[in-house]
């Protein structure tokens, strides 16, 4: 199939200086792949001279006014701003007129519009923000990161069944394993919604492999690991400072003098090879998981490397049928209806 | 002043093989500090046979007859095993026998036991526990690490206030600053706990920094963090997980071939300097702190160096008056009363 990307080429802290360059190696790598490149035209010009004539056909541009700041109140973005890039770009998936929605813009504000716009699928009360994290053997898909403070067990049930269906669809695993992400202390098994989570989750026709700790998610224990937004999402940062740290140490070992710095010149290949391993830009692209289109958010600070493969997982994402999956996952589990419904939730209040 | 440290000499995965000798290190660096060994006594005998006589006549033997095993129910092992040498350890501090108790045994044991011997301090609705974790530029003290799985407003800043005088009393930090622990995304900063928190830490005297986010922690951003306990522990073993992955790939590139191997064998000894660096050994001990003792819990697989830095922890607390601190940060407070009181918790149900 002839998968279109709509890229709000604004968002992000490099706006097109970045996007486009990944645009054009990302349609370098998928020959039939359509881009429609949203953003500010005169913005745009410079970035678009460089694309060579080739690729310019796949590459559609779509006039927007308006910018979301990286620092804007999602709720002001949502009402205020209705012809900015990011608006833009969704309503081109929620018209049909692409098949997916990159950003590399305020997490908040893409959350907040992609759901108004596209809506929630059916059975499903809230968004999530999943990614693939890497681990000893592979990666496993961690959710939610950060969208949702405090969650209920349906919606924790419901984060489960569709990180099981994105992994199915993705990576071709018929039932993948489902870890809840809980405590090890033996007097204080989590919080009550852990708990009725965990029995929700046994009585589903997930693969539920039961509760995973911390050291879980990078062991690769489970294929999903499901936690509410708040615990993730500070689970994710303290993991890229701890990366940074250590890394930051190993470099210092290495620049602390003549010597060290003629050992790390002899044993670049293997740290190059270490780094290469941990980019974080490998793994860059965080999917909007539950809406009724493929939403991918890329890192704010992204390069062209990184949000190319934001671009990759959203045309995988597209190509492997994800939102089918989760629909049919979905309609699989006990309790499929939604409870507080979609219209009901903050971010409607505002709009 | 002497130093009497009363240790749980059967606890964690190793017993006597390991205390013992963390005992005679412990005394080697500490000449006028005690130990008062408590375990089992025909299995404390090969060990001890080990000590040197110029150390033996510091190191008092107390019989216990039991063993709080690593996986009993904290419950069961405070209600049945009154004899247990981690019991026995804690009595000891409750006697005046000895000025703290250290223990490498089961922490939900530990806690309970600890917790329905000595009571909290004045003030103190729930103890925490709360470890040093090393920084970019040195380390930081969070807590809580596993004790309390959901918290109010009120536990958050006594932890808060619990965290800011140990920090005082063993860094000499006269006002170190308290960051509370939270997420990033703009349309949702925290639960309603968490912003309560802020509130009542805003208007307290400690010295608050506002809210950070999980890659603060690691940075060095504030002398002390706060969390409950879910996300806590949730961080910690996400960190031992993610530290032990890259540390594996690290090796894995550097035995990938006889190449690798060779290079590995010229950095060697920057290689044993980072890893020196990142040793969680030397992190070990992590103190119960809220109780009206010094009780401080290693590492259940700690070997001896690692035990032998939790009783330097230990000694370090009594040694820096770390229970006056906090008594004194605690009636600083402008709410200084415990709100469900000792009495009422769960643990003492069961006692």
């Amino acid at each position: 199939m002839t998968v279109t990307v709509a890229v709000d080429a604004m968002g992000g802290d490099h706006g097109p200086s970045v996007t486009v360059p990944a645009c054009i190696d990302f349609l370098q790598g998928a020959p039939v792949a359509r881009i429609v490149l949203v953003g500010i035209p005169a913005r745009l010009e410079g970035a678009l001279d460089k694309v060579p004539a080739s690729l310019r056909e796949r590459i559609t541009v779509r006039a927007a006014s308006e910018v979301v700041d990286m620092d804007e109140p999602p709720a002001d973005a949502l009402r205020r701003k209705k012809d900015s890039s990011m608006r833009v770009a969704i309503n081109l998936v929620k018209e049909g007129a692409a098949h997916a929605c990159v950003s590399a813009g305020n997490t908040g504000a893409l959350m907040a519009i992609a759901r108004f716009v596209l809506k929630t699928l059916p059975g499903i009360d809230r968004p999530a923000i999943a990614s693939q994290l890497p681990t000893k053997t592979g990666d496993t898909l961690v959710l939610d990161l950060g969208a949702n403070v405090s969650c209920t067990p349906e919606h924790l049930v419901q984060f489960a069944a569709m990180g099981s269906a994105l992994v199915s669809a993705v990576k071709g695993i018929e039932r993948p394993t489902v870890g809840l992400l809980n405590i090890g202390e033996e007097d204080i098994k989590g919080s009550d919604v852990v708990k009725q989570t965990a029995e929700m989750l046994k009585a589903s026709k997930l693969n539920f492999y039961g509760n995973v700790e911390g050291d879980d998610i990078y062991m690769g224990t489970t294929d999903v690991v499901v936690c509410d937004g708040f615990v993730g999402n500070v689970m994710l940062k303290t993991s890229e400072g701890l990366a940074h740290m250590l890394y930051e140490f190993l470099k210092t070992e290495f620049t602390r003098n003549l010597l060290t710095r003629a050992a790390a010149a002899i044993v670049y290949p293997v740290l190059a090879s270490f780094k290469r391993r941990i980019d974080p830009r490998r793994f860059n692209g965080a999917t909007l998981v539950g809406l009724k289109g493929v939403v991918v958010k890329s890192h704010g600070g992204a390069d062209a490397f990184a949000f190319k493969n934001a671009l990759v997982r959203a045309a995988m994402e597209v190509e492997h049928g994800v939102l089918d999956k989760i629909a049919q996952r979905i309609a699989e589990m006990p309790h499929p209806r939604a409870t507080d419904g979609d219209a009901s939730g903050p971010l409607r209040a505002h709009a």
